[in-house]
């Protein structure tokens, strides 16, 4: 089955210890787009500014990514500037330019309202709100979402949470949002929310699925480089939509595996700029890594 | 089979957000042996003063540990004092006596010399060499740290890992004792300076083994409520030696299964200030809490 993925398409310029790499192809919706291709067909809605390289468009087409949903607007494609520290965990924004995304309100191609699995990757909630509104009785709706939102647009947020099965959030997110110290109260707060699934990304600590049928914990594909982990957090719940998708049964039977498979492809984000390396992964080499990480787990 | 531990026997007055308790039984050889006597008979090699209440002698004896080699001497019990912050992942330390415990060099038994399991507890790596040399041909010594003896005792320390089947460090010490970021690569480094079986404790996050036979990680117990986490690096190397000595077959076939139970131990410890909770698990409530942690990683 298909998925939708709105979010950001955008610009990257990306500073490390190691190197620099201005433009490169970035934003929530093209890593998560990206990642969700390898297991099911998907669907983009963005916006991108007339200065959006006509090679992007070419690799999201490569990932065979429907973009009837993309639009194209007069102005500059949303570009973000960062920095990392020589332990890749530490970032700084350099610069933001939000350019055509600041006015986007789209209205989807109608043959995108009945996608049964949408993913509402990072952007505004009020935006994810505006996406969620238009589309018909969907399977499955996971949202994502970052500290910047829970500062600036509250009420919104709030207000999704009610609307949405899943919510991804990172560790000092959940705190954030709750208020709660402790990452377990947290989940069962955020629960309370509205949304039934609630996932932690840890980072390279992994991750923590809360669900109707109980708790998971998932390690990490473990990485000796990481060269560039803009992206992963995006990719990890691409691949999970795209996993939960692309395979017959229920989300309760799947989401667990998803979450390895969405860890894997976070996995080959880090280990290049931007898309670099995502987009050279083959299904065959992510099924490796994830059979690694079964090993890995297994006592 | 036997397990032979030396570490502190001390007196910890620790102070949390919630309430302050002075004296409570601690140290890193106490922890270790009732975490390993829930698995296998305990053999203590430790130092206290004539302070030492007979109280903690009787909690000792509760738990079948043989204490044949706690010395008595004149003088004080090492006495430390610390104080958590409210996420009780920092502490600080507020005064430490080294008492008695500063001219412990003991003389083991003759019958604790043939003990095939050996864990050496935190305490200076001169020390744990010192017992290591009384010890004819251990089955398996695994050796525990910390940052203070990087920095004062480095010789020593580097020293000891030639001699140790074993080591157990936490992320952060893995990272000082190596100088290398990366965790995956500077268990690698540690593994050239001798032992053949690394684990990284990553407290919350769980651990990491890094074995002949390949890695494993393993997640943490999840808690809701951490009470007290003093001793719990103690109680997790002392439920997994005690786990290995307990159980029939080899290292490589029971370390994994070892490495959970140890981490269920340090849950325990969690729970309740000084050894308090750990002193009322039971077999059976360990069973459960590793039962748990295998749903918990099931995909």
């Amino acid at each position: 089955m298909s998925v939708l993925v709105v979010g950001t398409t955008a610009l990257d310029s990306i500073k490390t210890p190691y190197a620099e790499n201005p433009r490169l192809l970035g934003g929530s919706a093209s890593h998560a787009a990206v990642a969700a291709s390898f297991f099911a067909p998907v669907h983009l809605v963005g916006v991108v500014g007339d200065d959006f390289p006509q090679k992007y468009v070419k690799l999201y087409r490569k990932h065979g990514i429907n973009l009837d949903g993309l639009h194209r607007a007069t102005g500059k494609t949303f570009h973000w500037g960062g920095e990392y520290e020589v332990n890749m965990n530490n970032r700084r924004t350099l610069f933001t330019e939000l350019g055509v995304i600041e006015n986007f309100t789209p209205d989807l191609p109608a043959h995108y309202r009945h996608i049964p699995y949408v993913l509402l990757a990072n952007i505004s909630p009020g935006l994810q709100l505006h996406v969620l509104h238009q589309m018909a009785k969907p399977k499955f709706v996971i949202a994502d979402t970052m500290d910047l939102w829970i500062n600036v647009a509250l009420p919104d947020l709030l207000k999704l949470l009610r609307h949405v099965d899943a919510i991804v959030v990172n560790d000092s997110e959940a705190r954030h949002l709750t208020g709660e110290d402790n990452l377990h109260l947290a989940i069962k707060k955020i629960h309370r929310l509205g949304p039934a699934y609630v996932i932690v990304k840890k980072g390279e600590h992994g991750a923590i699925l809360s669900a109707p049928g109980g708790h998971f914990i998932a390690p990490a594909f473990p990485l000796e480089k990481v060269v560039d982990p803009t992206g992963a957090g995006d990719s990890f719940v691409g691949g999970l939509i795209g996993y939960l998708a692309g395979h017959r049964g229920s989300v309760d039977q799947n989401l667990r595996k998803a979450i390895i498979y969405g860890s894997v492809v976070a996995s080959f984000c880090c280990e290049g700029f931007g898309l670099d390396r995502t987009t050279k992964a083959t299904r065959a080499a992510i099924e490796d890594r994830a059979s690694h990480i079964k090993k890995l787990t297994h006592f």
